[in-house]
């Protein structure tokens, strides 16, 4: 059964529900409300790297190891401040330092305004880390950008990362997964209707659910970097993972998949307070630290 | 009336009330939770002071002025992590940096143990600011210390600051205030029973109630440094605000008291969010700025 302490990110989502379907302003800043503060890792902000970024700096951590960390929040919302918390965590664990940054939102900017911004800052990194040191991170839209930048900069003629961390990936923009029915009633939050309408803002009126650079299901996945996903069995998403997890095995991509049992959208924003979130981290930590060649 | 916002502090607290009596651990950290992200401030811990501590460096920030912060939490709790993005706020306000620090918790340690930590961090400090440069802010056992702290430098021989900025301190260990009885119903929290088991725990077996170095209201406090004290109308320990700044004013020291109408004991916790939070973080720092000699 899901610990008292993670249904506290189950209960955040209902009351986002509650405050949607009654036209309330919902206040994204409480998902970060729900991670405990990491301790010893400092947080140093900039804009060196073309957007306002952070540097998660934790003590002790290997200076020449980066995780590019890609914030979630349906490509409307969230931000470094939200998830500084929940990266501080995983580059404490990893024993790297982590950068996280802003990129574009919908509808003002609309697709590939996110996923160029984000491979901006990639090529950036590779001007400082050898990119088997770099690994991504990302968490539902960003889990999706963690694929989809790959595509991107393979195009461009850089190098693909040491590793990839996913954290309930958003990636089908056609909704073709059973789970938005099956699970319609354990989510809480990712209801059909609302995403449908979050990937229109993406788009815009011209975008296609097809384009390989917004829907990696649609593309060519092969030579991508090792790929880890976590994501919780009560998701509406969760179909998602499973579905880019196959696509990856299909074109030869190592992969990896945990489903945490009645957990939710990415319940490991709960970390330091809640134990499947701590082991979530845990995992992804003992995965990436040989693959950017940390013992 | 108190913003909806503000109301959060006082439904902690209350929980927080419900956990003790049920004898359930209560989880300190929460405190920080009330506290929005102050942006555009970076955060550093460090050993230099000779004891866990935390820069909070505000963008743009003097970088030859400072806070000395000194958290609350009833000599037994509060961190620099729970205490992080309050200071952080006033901090970003003031336009100086400001640095948070661990000093030792009752009841493995008593009284003098409190404030002979925090004026060791004080006279390290002097070794890089000027007196006229450094301004203390604490809140709760932490606006205590600033006092007391003041005590203990003057006694050594130290200057005092340029001005402290206190937060509902907490002063008085006989606990004679009215407000203990009159506010009983509006406070949700500091019960008188549960407050005088406190004052145990941080003088110890051997400790005084009148000790002038734990209870300022006892003291000479001739020559101490201008002060401004923020209490909140609701709070049992609004009387503890009234009787400190009578007993500065008596000794010509230079005094203002605010009281917020309807507020509960730190409600400036929840800074970035509740106006009245707001409001009371900008007054302290349009007092501080020129007593630090900024414009």
């Amino acid at each position: 059964m899901a610990s008292e302490q993670s249904a506290a990110v189950r209960a955040m989502y209902e009351r986002w529900t509650v405050d949607r379907l009654n036209g309330r302003p919902m206040d994204p800043e409480s998902w970060g409300d729900l991670t405990a503060e990491p301790r010893g890792v400092d947080y140093v902000e900039t804009d060196e790297p073309g957007t306002p970024a952070m540097w998660l700096l934790p003590h002790g951590a290997a200076a020449d190891r980066v995780l590019m960390c890609v914030h979630g929040g349906g490509y409307v919302a969230g931000s470094m401040y939200t998830h500084r918390k929940l990266y501080g965590h995983l580059a404490k664990a990893v024993g790297a330092r982590a950068l996280l940054f802003r990129y574009p939102f919908a509808p003002e900017h609309v697709h590939p305004a996110q996923v160029d911004a984000v491979t901006d800052v990639y090529r950036w990194l590779l001007g400082s880390f050898e990119a088997r040191h770099i690994a991504f991170a990302g968490d539902s839209a960003g889990g999706g950008l963690t694929i989809t930048t790959q595509l991107n900069a393979r195009a461009a003629g850089l190098p693909v990362p040491a590793a990839v961390m996913a954290i309930s990936p958003w990636v089908d923009l056609e909704l073709t997964g059973r789970t938005w029915s099956t699970n319609a009633e354990t989510d809480g939050y990712f209801y059909r209707d609302f995403v449908d309408g979050l990937v229109e803002l993406y788009l815009g009126p011209d975008g296609s659910r097809r384009d390989p650079l917004a829907n990696p299901l649609h593309a060519d996945l092969t030579g991508l970097a090792p790929l880890f996903v976590q994501v919780g069995s009560h998701e509406t998403l969760l179909d998602d993972s499973g579905m880019l997890v196959d696509r990856l095995k299909n074109a030869g991509v190592e992969v990896r998949l945990d489903v945490f049992e009645e957990q939710v959208h990415t319940f490991q924003m709960a970390a330091g307070r809640a134990p499947e979130a701590d082991d979530a981290i845990a995992r992804f930590a003992s995965w990436a630290r040989p693959r950017l060649g940390l013992v």
